[in-house]
């Protein structure tokens, strides 16, 4: 965790709703699509082949568990995993449930238009579902 | 590698170049980024969580691999490591060196139309250094 510190434009287009085994896990603000972010806690990294083999398995673990639960909560036909960061360097890996009736399908999310801000109550319930979610799993 | 047979879109889009643990290794057939696919030669799997646990981390071996030999033999300021497959099912990994003069920086190459083809001989040089890296890697 050393020198971890969350990038300011990743914390302001995103609510942290959690922590998963090395990762803080973001709620893109925008509910077109179901889309997370998860953010390994280790300072100064931007690429996965820059984390130590154990954060990496932490990591895959962190996919593994935010792509179920994606799946249980939302109504998705495909999961996008991408680690992409050519404008926030900070290492964080995007995992976005996408459906076929989704206004960007079957382009990618990254640089569409159409933007949908949360409510403080859509969040809130997607953080108790999240919350539920890991108790019912751990 | 049971029911494994590579997608034909993939297949058309790209050129084999060789393999790794547990995937066959394309080069995708755009000279404007150096852009490869890593296809898990697992049958009937179009997600990450769908892999049982070996091969999930063979794959991610097979990204670490393939993100060095990126960073080694290409201009690169940053990786685009991407599971997306919103248009073909079979699980694919793209890993892409990006390049801040590239021409779809800082967006994403999905979707992008600028489209240069390789030549024979630039594809018989990405499988020389390829083997390779490789030899000197094993």
């Amino acid at each position: 965790m050393k020198n971890f510190k969350i990038d300011p434009q990743l914390a302001g287009d995103n609510t942290l709703i959690g922590e998963l085994l090395c990762s803080q896990v973001l709620l893109m603000n925008n509910k077109k699509v179901p889309w997370f972010v998860l953010v390994p806690k280790v300072g100064d990294v931007s690429e996965i082949y820059e984390l130590d083999k154990n954060t990496q398995q932490l990591l895959l673990e962190d996919i593994n568990t935010i792509s179920f639960f994606i799946k249980q909560h939302f109504e998705v036909d495909k999961l996008n995993v991408a680690a992409i960061g050519n404008i926030v360097k900070q290492l964080h890996v995007h995992v976005v449930g996408r459906n076929k009736n989704d206004c960007a399908w079957p382009g990618v999310v990254w640089g569409m238009q159409e933007h949908q801000a949360y409510t403080q109550e859509d969040i809130d319930k997607i953080v108790c579902m999240f919350d539920l979610y890991k108790q019912d799993n751990s």
